[in-house]
C-alpha cells in the first residue's frame, strides 16, 4: 500500500469550491485501485488568512507543507482583500521558487462537445512547458523619484541553467510525443534576454537531432495559438510568455476554467505543486457556476506524475464521457453546477 | 492644395509587395479629392541594405526622414539575413525611440465575410493604445559569466510620464467611444513594474470620472479576447502587452495580415510612422499571397492623422466591400492575389 500525502490549499474564491470535488475524486481512484491511499493536510493559507495574520501563510508554512509528497492547490488572490503582488509573491510564486518547482507544465487539447470559441473545431492537442522559477517574474527593481517623476525598473532575469533545463524539458516531452518543439521568443523587441533564450535553445536543440524545431515570436506566436493551434505540440517558453500561452491554451479550449498545470520539483528535494490554471474568481463565487474541470485535471496531472497513469487515464477519460454528454458549466455552454459536474466524473469512474 | 510628403520604407519581405499598391490607393484619393497631394521619397532602408552597409539605415537617415510629414512603412526584418534585434533596433523601433512616437494605436473589428477563427461572428470593435516607446523594450541589461553559468538581465523601465502620456490618450480615445477603458496588467506576477502601472492607471482613471475602467491580468486578457472580444472597447497596454493583444487583435479579427497602426508622435516634433502590424513573412515572398489590407488600412489611419477622415471612411468602405465580396488572400478564406485585392480596392472609390 502507498500512501500519498497531499498538503491541501484550496486558497481563495472558488478554489473552496472546486478543491473538495477533486480531493473525493482521488480518493475514490485510490480505492479503486485498493494498493494506493491519499492522506489529505489542510491549510488555510491564501488573502483570508492574511487579513487575519497579516502574512499568507505562518513563518514556518513553507516548513510545514516540506512534509508533504505534493501540495494541490486551488487558487490564490482576491484583490478586494490582498494586493496581488502581496498574495501571490506571499504564497503561489513563494511555493514555486523555495520548493524550486522549475518546471511549469500546460496541455491544452479539445474535448468533445465542448463549446470553443474557435469555430471549426480543430484538432489541437499541445503542452505549453514555462520555466517556472526566474525570467519576468523577478523580485529585483524598484520604484524611484516622486510623482510625475516617478519611474519603475525591472529586471527579469535568465539563467543558463533554469534556461536550458526548461527547454530540455521540452525536448524530452517532445520526443514522447510528436517529435516538436516551438520556441516562443521576443528577440527582435527585448534586446538582451531574447537573443540569450534563442541562443539556448539552439544549443540545446543541437543534442536533440530528431526533434524539429521552430522559434516564433510571443506576438505572432499568441495570434497563432489561435488561427492554427493544431500547428504546435511542446511550446517552450519563459515565465511571462509561458503564463500568456498557457491562458491562450485554455481560451481556445473553451473557458480558462478547464486547464490544469503541474509545477515541477525536478531535483527530489522538494514537492511538486499541481494547481489549475484559473484564478480565484471572486466575481463567480457561491453561484455553484465554478467549472471544477480544471482542478480535476490537475488531479489527472497528479496522478500521472506519482506513476499512476492508469488511473490518470481513466480520469481524463470520465472528464471526456462527462462533457461529450453536455454536462458542463455554463462558461463552456451548459447548464449543470460545480457539484453536478463533479458528481458526473465521479460516477463514471 | 495641401501636400503631404510620405517617406517611404518597403522594409523588407512583403513590404515590398504590400507597399506599393497602397500607394496608388493614396494617390487616387488625392486625385478624387483635388485639393491633397501626395509626394513619396522612396528609401530602400532594410536588411538588404545592413548586408550592403553594415547598418539599416545610413547615418544620416533620421535627419533625411525627418523632413518628412510622415514614414510610410511596410515591414522590418529577416532573419536569414539579420539578427532580429540588430535589424529592427537599427531601423524600426530606432525611428519609434527617435522620433519619439510614444502612442501606437492598432484597431481590431469584425470585417463582414472574413473567415475568422472564431467561430459565431462576434461584433467586436477595438482599439489597442499600446505605450510605445519604453516599457520592456528596452536596451537596458546585458549578458555576464560564461557557458553554463551564463545569465542575461533585462530591465523595463517604465516612466510615469510615458505610462500616464498613453493612458491619457486612451482615456480621451475612449470618450469619443463607448466610455469605456481595459488596462492590461500583470501585477501579480511583475512585481515592481505592474503595481507601479495599475497605481498610475488608477490616477488617470480620477481625470476621466466619465469613463468605466477596468484592469485584467495580460494572461486572462490574452484569453478573453478569443472568447469574448466584443467586451473590450479602448485597452491600454504597456509596450510587449500591447504588441501581444494587437496580434491576438488580429488573429481574431481572420488573420495578422489584416491589422493596421499608426506610431503616434504627439509633440508635433517629429513625423509619425503608419505600418502594417504584420511582419516581412520571408516565407511566402513572391507568391502573390501577402495580404495587402493591413498597409491599405494602414493608409486609412495615415488619411485619418492628417485630418482626411472622409478620405479615410471612404477607403475602409472600399475594403468592406471588398471582403464582403469574397475577394481576398487565402489567409482570411480567399483565393485572390494581393495585386488583385489591391486592384478591387482601387476600383471602389
Ligand atoms: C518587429 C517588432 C519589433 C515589432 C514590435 O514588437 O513592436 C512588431 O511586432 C510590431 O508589433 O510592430
Ligand atoms: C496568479 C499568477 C501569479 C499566476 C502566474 O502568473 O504565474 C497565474 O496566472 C498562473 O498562470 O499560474
Amino acid at each position: 500500500m502507498e500512501t500519498i500525502r497531499l498538503a491541501v490549499i484550496p486558497g481563495d474564491g472558488i478554489g473552496h469550491e472546486v478543491v473538495p470535488g477533486a480531493l473525493k475524486i482521488l480518493e475514490r481512484l485510490a480505492e479503486l485501485h485498493g494498493g494506493l491511499k491519499f492522506e489529505f493536510e489542510h491549510y488555510d493559507y491564501g488573502c483570508d488568512y492574511y487579513l487575519e495574520h497579516g502574512e499568507m501563510m505562518p513563518e514556518d508554512g513553507l516548513e510545514k507543507l516540506k512534509e508533504s509528497d505534493a501540495v494541490f492547490l486551488g487558487a490564490v488572490g482576491d484583490v478586494n482583500k490582498v494586493p496581488d503582488h502581496i498574495s501571490l509573491w506571499g504564497l503561489l510564486i513563494k511555493i514555486r521558487r523555495e520548493f524550486q518547482q522549475e518546471i511549469n507544465v500546460r496541455p491544452a487539447k479539445v474535448f468533445d462537445g465542448v463549446r470553443s470559441p474557435l469555430g471549426s473545431p480543430k484538432d489541437f492537442d499541445l503542452v505549453v512547458v514555462r520555466e517556472n522559477s526566474e525570467g519576468e517574474y523577478s523580485s529585483v527593481g524598484g520604484r524611484m523619484f516622486h510623482e510625475e517623476h516617478e519611474i519603475a525598473i525591472q529586471s527579469s532575469v535568465f539563467s543558463k541553467r533554469a534556461t536550458s533545463q526548461a527547454m530540455e524539458y521540452a525536448f524530452n516531452l517532445a520526443g514522447s510525443r510528436s517529435g516538436m518543439v516551438t520556441s516562443a521568443t521576443k528577440s527582435n523587441g527585448i534586446y538582451h534576454a531574447m537573443p540569450f533564450w534563442d541562443d539556448v535553445f539552439k544549443e540545446v536543440s543541437m543534442e536533440y537531432p530528431e526533434v524539429s524545431t521552430t522559434s516564433e515570436h510571443i506576438d505572432a506566436l499568441s495570434a497563432s495559438f489561435v488561427t492554427r493551434p493544431e500547428r504546435y505540440d511542446v511550446v517552450v517558453a519563459s515565465n511571462l510568455f509561458g503564463d500568456i500561452l498557457s491562458d491562450i491554451g485554455a481560451g481556445i479550449m473553451g473557458s480558462i476554467g478547464i486547464a490544469p498545470s503541474a509545477n515541477l520539483n525536478i531535483n527530489g528535494k522538494y514537492p511538486s505543486m499541481f494547481e489549475p490554471v484559473h484564478g480565484s474568481a471572486p466575481d463567480i463565487v457561491g453561484r455553484g457556476l465554478a467549472n471544477p474541470v480544471g482542478q480535476i485535471w490537475t488531479a489527472k496531472m497528479l496522478l500521472d506524475h506519482f506513476g499512476y497513469e492508469d488511473l490518470g487515464g481513466r480520469l481524463l477519460k470520465a472528464i471526456e464521457d462527462t462533457l461529450r454528454e453536455g454536462i458542463m458549466t455554463p462558461d463552456i455552454g451548459g447548464n449543470s453546477s460545480t457539484e453536478e459536474v463533479t458528481a458526473s466524473i465521479l460516477e463514471r469512474l
